[in-house]
């Protein structure tokens, strides 16, 4: 049985997706008409709940991949193919404390939340007010913002801590705070990047051979989409072609 | 500073890594000397170690990544870049419960030890005992072993539990375990499957299209990785074209 | 000097085409202004031309490339991209004798007829009216219809000619003609094949594998096109990921 | 039947190559047995002919592919992929007068000979000595040498002629040489480059945007192999993952 609070999704008949907490009187308004939610807490996931006009919803549980779907976006978000390949590549786990800046609209803040635990912390800086306040909000509706800590900061002075497990920047100009990045996580640790143009990577790259870096690495993760029709099984016409290069380096000792 | 029975990685200027539990007395034998791997007791991940010629190490701690680049394989493993996107897509972090089959070498029920923690659980079955035992092996090398219940079991009879919060398949015949696999989670999860070719793709399509499945989605991860020189950057000149398909799919109510 | 009758493509400030052949009198209505075409015979490929309103145009002298893009279209084309392979594998070039069944819209006979020049031959079918009717108009319109015979015909009861240099069928069920495409023909000759499925791939292999058939070959061909700014060099974020199969085979002594 | 002086390969059981010119009285060793060539002059493409040991081989046609695939390289040659783009692109054909420096080993030199046929004609320069003799070798092997004018010359003077219907470099400094490439090209016409790093593809934007050029792209074409089986059809494991990208662009008015 589901319980008050706890994260849902509702899914339509053409799978749109609705994700909210539920609570007692709450409705949802679809163009099938409305959802009264209160109806979920005699249910579980995978149930079907039908608007007042008799349409069939499921009742979903939310997975890491539907909460990043779901992201409240002023920027473009960094993709689940990215992100999976962010968490094996750092060693984000349960526990684990992770630096971040440039949080943006807080898909790979959320997915860093989601993977670190209870017993993990996420440290997340961006200097525009806007994605701050919009990443906060979006933890909040996922559930978990207590997690993380977010500051509008700037992290050209430093970060003003130590002995983090791993770090990543998503920043215009990363190049421009290697060093203190480099500061701010153990020896040993891996730290990443996500750039869009070439011209930025061969920037870090520099920067990463002149400081206390090792094991740098570049890669870029393309997915291909495929339409599941058994009768006539082919890739998608079309896909996304590029989102970002990834690059990882390893901290030697400083 | 770094303690008895803890997972470290040497790695040797040329980049080759040694993955070992730390204990006194113990030595490690390369081609250029050796190590005295209690000296790492009075370091930190970062630091560097020598080999009895002078010959530079550095200590590393692995992440999951490391981790599964260093599992000891009898069979083509699942590569990072799928295991990154099968982690989100499941939904798989601290305190789920994972069931899987088809254990093979180990890599991807390491990478859900990983990731569930110490509150979680993994349930791992292979129907050929050669395969049980490399897994356990590799758990153990990684300390994960207590994270994960794993046997020997066919599981066309079913697996004899539920309420999995989600089921990942690696195994050649998919569809004809998708009962099963639809039973042993919950309502409302998602499943997970890899498959090499597009005719047991279209197989398993047609079997996920006739039971209790929605959600449906098939797609391919590719991974390119670049030669990390800011002077000359370039794609390298070949790459791994194809791990496997992967293929999800959502249990609706049963 | 360009002659009358020469076909040429005029090019907008914004890089709009418009493919015609030039003849005294004519005019090009465009949202920038009309375009007398006599000015053209005044001028050279690649000089300017204005619209009465005095915007800016661009005379070029149109390629294969030109031609494919701007062929009138009922149906998917046959890409560039694809194009210039399947010209290469079937070594189609002067001289050459070529056969085709499924002209669609005619992107692929078009090619076949620029590359055989005066000295060779294309032979190409449709079973349907319009198509052929399509594939007509868009050859004239190239300057292309005397290399081409093309007409309505079902291939099933065979070509009723041989010794061709090479053949390529697009059509939605090739496997039904692959003895009729072996006879048509030359001994040792490659032919070529498009299907946009891997279903109707595994059954053009079975087919292909029970005839006379050597050297079968499957191939996909992607384009990804960049962003051509020097100071942030990407790929686009979007691509074609695709069009179809392309499946090689030579045929072995009949 | 197959004429003295034709060009033929012979295709081993394995599918191993062998081209040559057809001449009374040569043998071929293969490890499966001599092959009396003169028994070639009783058959025709797409025949078999026997080692004394009885072994089958056969009698092939080639195509450009072919050639392309059996020319002695001393360097990294331009890939068929790339090839039948290019030519689609540049728009060459029969009768095309094409111009061409860094000849390199000849594969893109040898299909330009091969598509303007008798009428047209190929300019190619190599600043190194050792290339232009081989691409000679290369072209007279296949028959295609009248076609070309292979010349030992430094472009950085210009080249000495005009009014080419179109031009590629593939040299390492091509921003070095736009303008000469401009003033050897018709208005109007496009030219090519390929080049490996993003870094030249930089540098070499820059230039053409301070140049008479417009209709810049840049594109990378991509070739993914599938193994040919029916009942288990799939990418192949691994594919060649960079070869270059290819620049094109158009000349306007000088």
């Amino acid at each position: 049985m589901i319980s008050p609070g706890e994260l849902i999704q509702l899914v339509s008949p053409q799978g749109k997706k609705y994700l909210m907490t539920v609570e007692a009187g709450k409705e949802l308004h679809t163009h099938h008409g409305k959802i009264d939610i209160s109806e979920v807490l005699e249910k579980d996931f995978g149930d079907e709940i039908k608007t007042h006009l008799g349409k069939v919803y499921h009742i979903l549980k939310p997975t890491l991949y539907d909460l990043i779907k779901n992201i409240e976006r002023k920027t473009q978000i960094i993709y689940p193919k990215d992100i999976g390949y962010i968490l094996v590549r750092l060693g984000v786990g349960p526990g684990s404390k992770v630096v971040e800046a440039g949080c943006g609209s807080g898909s790979l803040t959320m997915s860093f939340a989601y993977m670190v635990g209870e017993t993990g912390k996420v440290y997340s800086f961006d200097r525009r007010e806007e994605f701050v306040s919009l990443c906060k909000k979006n933890l909040t509706k996922a559930g978990l913002e207590s997690r993380v800590v977010l500051e509008v900061r700037d992290i050209s002075e430093g970060f003003g801590f130590k002995s983090m497990d791993c770090g990543f920047l998503d920043v215009r100009e990363p190049w421009l705070y290697v060093e203190q990045l480099a500061e701010v996580v153990k020896n040993g640790s891996v730290v990443g990047f996500l750039l869009p143009t070439t011209n930025q990577v061969t920037k870090l790259l520099e920067a990463l051979e002149k400081g206390p870096f090792i094991d740098i690495d570049v890669v870029e993760i393309m997915l291909r989409r495929y339409k599941p029709i058994y009768e006539r099984f082919r890739p998608d016409d079309r896909m996304v072609a590029h989102t970002g290069f990834l690059i990882f380096a390893r901290i030697k000792n400083k």
